[in-house]
């Protein structure tokens, strides 16, 4: 591992995917700074990155917090200069529609598309000077299909599809890649298992690869922020290959 | 006109499109409930409605208060049964990222995203027990392409089409009819004429239907309330002949 | 009925939809030319039609065939200048890949997509000298989506809705409606109950409206049709209350 | 490089794209069987990847022809395993509607279409007996969006969507990794350059990465193929960090 005098900042580090984003970047170099609600359930992902020789800072933030937004990626960019960005929190409810409080559907805007503008405001902020970055946004099935009991979540996820689509085409031309992934199936997370068991399957005793791995997944955002500028993707989905779509 | 013992609620009735829904409704016999902002500025399109021979009461109500949206449905719900419930507010603006405050992003969301929300499930409330009801949603191009500048303008319209989708899919087998309308160019406003303008055209000097007048658009709304529940649709476009697109 | 001197030209006119359109322009008081392959089969629609004091020519013509479509809308463009042009041929089939044989991929791409160019260019050839017409094509759920066994048949529907919205942006400032109908369900045909029975339904016990009448549809292509030019729609859906999308 | 017992053949081995992913592919240790209109036009291909140590095979082919793309696609599969199918003939023309020919019309999507049908189909059919394989399809701009006086080439672009989304659903869960490509810009071809002189430009003032190289396109097919199963990509764009889109 060759160590980069930069950062890269994953928000909503949970413990699957946001964590797989941490340690891909980390074994390639990068410092990585990883923000969640709450910090202190970042310590066995430190535990991991430093074990493996990376470099991490954990941080709690609140990603529907402007301040707490800035203050998390400009330490970071003090740290080593900000080159890479991932917004990754997740908020997936299903209510039927009179059971979607106003709460609930405000509350899953914030954390899935307004702290997705916020964070990547605050990141072109700090890349523009310099003229370089990577923003990434994880999208999900809900990004493109308002669903049956999704007006929370697919509204949330629509709009930030919107924010990636609009910085894309601002923030490209000044050299700033802005990506947007679909991810269109279950990551294999403790929450999707406990899904498949309400449905009556039995998660243990699934296929090989019909789940997808958050390493899989991380390796997609590795490969985005790897393109040459001449070519760069705007949008991507991932799924399993078993996956019916 | 054989007046009806319904009525439609238009949230969001501005001088434009909104006004010419009232008055088309008003004209099909409905009592229409109109509300905005302001609403002192009601005054014209209820004289209008009246000199008609139309029914219609004026509202001021704010769209991103919950209470006001409730209020404002049950008030007309009372009155007579609430048949139609339209959601119309713009939020038209055009920043740089940079120059987009939380504050724009915000309220942009809760005038054309929240509001719609809570406006489609207060109907969705009243008219559920009847078994019976159109809830129409007021789109822009900005609802399928996030443009440059436009991260929170689009954000917040890309949040309503999934808004409407996700209301279409449960309501539409409880017979409520949920559809979306893409008005994919400038209708003849105030706004769009000084826009024109700010582009160094004249706005007087446009072709004929080179913008679309507010009656058309609301034949459209029409329209879709009219279809019979065998072949509705959920979404359409609408643009004059002349448009680039 | 008042008769207009004008023709509408309805290419593929089977016994659901396409009849069911023919029948709608007919009382509106168009000369309809009405196409399909065997014209013999045309004459229940014939009587219909002359019964209800209407006008229709009937005539046998192959939508793979240049010759064929161009003498067709020519003789009746001659009848009464040609104002309107629908092509409706279905070619609705699924296949696995491996048993895809490059005959059916053909041919259906040639009813459904060719031919639909063929109609499209010929009915501009001569509509454009009167600056005037209106050109409606119809589409599927298999013209946005590829689903597992339609590689022929979405290949070609896709394909056509290329061709509807390169026509569009042509045509529209020209003063030529072109739209494209998305028939996203089981219109009640005598093909969509047999598919029904197949899967172990019974058509005759379904729900009311649950199909979607013919009739309903063609009110579709005459709303398009009747649209002001000041704002015109290029595509819009059409399914019955209760289907699942 | 570590030869590999497994062909990776292309269609449309044409000077650019095409061929910086024949030698991608040679580079990686792939027996690479290159097909094109002339087969002799790939000598120089051939020099370039057997200089730098691959191996390949170079055929002429009619990519319009069942009997061509068959022989071709089996040869290779003889040769070692088909183990990669890449499907990229161009055909890009832009003709007004009353121009467009049939003959062109026809020719157009004999080359990106239905080619495209035939190529999958083979591939799939000496795939599906091992379990395993990548098939890749080039798409455009015009995959999604039938522009002005691109009747015939979107028209068959948006078909070769068609064709790639079905498979991708039938054969993903078979194992075989069905994915499209929107390229949705110049690719620095001597197509393209001539054309930007033709809007008066002068390709050699280019800013740097404001055309695609296809080297930087090849690499995007090689990340496909070399996703693992458990997170596939179906789709993803491809365009310069300073494009306007």
């Amino acid at each position: 591992m060759t160590a980069r005098n930069a950062t890269a900042a994953v928000i909503g580090a949970g413990d699957f995917i946001g964590a797989a984003i941490a340690r891909k970047f980390a074994r390639e170099g990068f410092s990585v700074f990883a923000g969640r609600r709450n910090g202190d359930k970042l310590a066995p992902l430190v535990a991991d990155i430093e074990k493996a020789g990376g470099k991490v800072s954990a941080r709690s933030l609140d990603a529907r917090q402007e301040a707490d937004i800035a203050a998390f990626l400009h330490e970071a960019d003090r740290h080593a200069p900000l080159e890479v960005c991932i917004f990754n929190p997740g908020a997936n409810v299903n209510f039927p529609l009179l059971e979607t409080t106003e709460r609930v559907f405000r509350k899953v805007w914030e954390m899935a598309c307004y702290g997705g503008f916020l964070t990547g405001r605050e990141a072109a902020r700090l890349m523009l000077p310099r003229g370089k970055g990577t923003i990434l946004f994880t999208g999900a099935t809900a990004s493109l299909r308002g669903g049956k009991g999704y007006a929370a979540f697919a509204s949330a996820k629509f709009g930030l599809r919107a924010v990636a689509q609009s910085m894309a085409r601002e923030l490209g031309p000044q050299n700033i890649h802005v990506a947007h992934l679909i991810i269109d199936a279950g990551v294999d997370t403790a929450f999707v298992r406990e899904r498949i068991k309400e449905r009556g399957g039995d998660p243990n005793t699934l296929s090989p690869d019909t789940l997808m791995e958050p390493e899989s997944v991380a390796d997609a955002y590795w490969y985005l922020h790897s393109q040459p500028r001449d070519g760069w993707t705007h949008e991507l989905d991932l799924r399993p290959y078993g996956e019916t779509w």
